[in-house]
């Protein structure tokens, strides 16, 4: 019998029928009793014994991996892949899937909230009133903005899409594979990433995290944008620089700013100091029906091996290739 | 030369295009300086002697007109008439001017915003996360969701276009005239009110508050809606009864809520106790562009009256029949 490690939580909490799944198909599972990201030591103790590992963003190291003496697949739940030594994994034989596709809804619409709560100051105002103050913010219409999104990807361009039926002002965009602007319109305006920076009165982020966007926004970058500008990260932690966006509302330079995800998860730092930094606790995919969604493709994937079928959804070779140009694993 | 008083606060704060007007046209002019909507009696304390009032949302009562002996205009900034005795004014022969087109667009934007912090839980987790708490929530994609809206006027039709480009599940609609159907698409379902309330996961209100609409959203309401629905009311205080939602809230009925117009202003009720419960200082209105717009729109009125001009926007001989159904003149 093979045994199934799940170490993303919550998973089948409000759908069972991924571990209904997994019983059916004869595997054991083990849900990550601590409930919250396991820490790199944590999951090295963890893992042996395990041949699939359903993962969701905890750092699956070279250590960690050292230690999963029997893993033969390990499925993500979602699609980030910063965390994970693909190359180790490939050295050591460990086939890889993921769920690209699955989480793009949930996260582009939480980004479209984020943007509405910094455009209106609903997160100022409701701490106000839940704290008998009483102030009335003036606000923008997005129709008034530039928006501007670095990345134009799965993510991003759903944003796109959801901004154009708002009707902004301009939309500016960058992405670094020029071949995605075929899938746009001519509305979108394809600038540097230095102008999406100073032109855009509203910036939302919406790239991986690798050796070329580790740290991509850092003070240099954040003074370029316009004094009142609202800048989203909904994508991964360590692409903003934290200490740096901390300092610079400090200064007073920027409207405000949505962080979803952080370095360090549970997040506690400096930004929880700033009542305009809006911060939410690495909900991007938490909708429900994508939620089930990831958990249901990557436990097909863990059932698919234990019958030895072709998986469907294996990590690309580019992926891998990102990697060999650098990886952290400090 | 005629005096204005402007009792609607902030005015000609960001743009200062309306204080010129009024200077170029030779009109002396007051601006409320308590900072704050002006309780009744002290209305009543500072009007006498001003022709023009340009107003907000004050409670401008039979008593106060009683007082103002000189008042000949007055131009509302905004569109709501609840708290404006259209009958006295019109028995005193002073006319009354409102700008019913200019707030719609931000109103409908803020509702947008309140919608997506409802569905995903943003104030909440903003709150947690500045509290050094993490929970990840987990929330719904408005394509899932059915939506009712009642009242689908100016504003409710937007806030119905801005979900079909969304694509939600079902838009569910009530308005009591129904000849604003033939504004919409066939993908509206017009249903009756209490079909609104049980058939939908969130219910936005936007009609104006009159005899007919006072406390429409009590108990039995809202113990109709669906378990987790969630409840915007950015439209008008005393539609949704205050104390009755803090009590089906505090039962643990309903998913959460959204009040941004309150019956008292500054707000300082329970419901500032309810987590769930987000809530917003009357700001519908409150976007630059569209706040200006309804200043200047406003102005205008008051200038024209001085020059003996036809007004452009007088208040529409409907909403005097309103009135004499019934008028709270408390």
């Amino acid at each position: 019998m093979l045994r199934v490690l799940i170490t993303t939580v919550p998973f089948g909490q409000n759908n069972k029928a991924p571990l209904e799944k997994l019983v059916s198909a004869d595997l054991d599972y083990v849900i990550n009793p601590l409930g919250r990201r396991l820490k790199e030591a944590e999951l090295a103790e963890m893992i042996d014994g395990f041949d699939i590992l359903i993962a969701g963003t905890e750092h699956i190291s070279a250590k960690v991996l050292e230690r999963a003496t029997k893993l033969k697949l390990i499925a993500r739940v979602g699609i980030g892949l910063d965390n994970l030594d693909l190359l180790e994994a490939r050295r050591r034989g460990i086939q890889v899937t993921y769920t690209p596709d699955a989480p793009a809804p949930a996260v582009a619409e939480l980004t479209i909230g984020l943007m509405f709560s910094l455009l209106r100051s609903i997160h100022l105002s409701n701490d106000d009133l839940h704290n008998e103050r009483w102030t009335r913010y003036f606000g923008r219409r997005i129709s008034n903005c530039n928006v501007g999104i670095v990345g134009a990807g799965r993510i991003g361009g759903k944003v796109i899409s959801h901004l154009q039926a708002f009707g902004v002002n301009r939309v500016l965009a960058y992405d670094r594979d020029s071949n995605v602007q075929s899938n746009f319109n001519t509305n979108v305006e394809w600038v540097s990433k230095e102008t999406v920076y100073q032109d855009s009165d509203i910036i939302s982020i919406h790239v991986p995290l690798d050796h070329r966007t580790r740290n991509m926004i850092g003070s240099k970058e954040l003074l370029s944008m316009r004094s009142n500008a609202l800048l989203i990260n909904a994508s991964r932690g360590g692409i903003v620089n934290e200490s740096d966006l901390a300092y610079v509302l400090n200064t007073g330079h920027l409207g405000g700013a949505a962080i979803d995800a952080f370095e360090s998860e549970p997040y506690k730092g400096e930004l929880a100091n700033i009542s305009r930094c809006l911060l939410t606790a690495h909900m991007g995919s938490m909708s429900l029906d994508c939620r089930e969604k990831m958990e249901d493709e990557a436990t097909d994937e863990a059932v698919r091996f234990s019958l030895d079928e072709k998986l469907k959804c294996l990590v690309p070779i580019e992926e891998y290739e990102v990697q060999e140009l650098g990886f952290k694993n400090e």
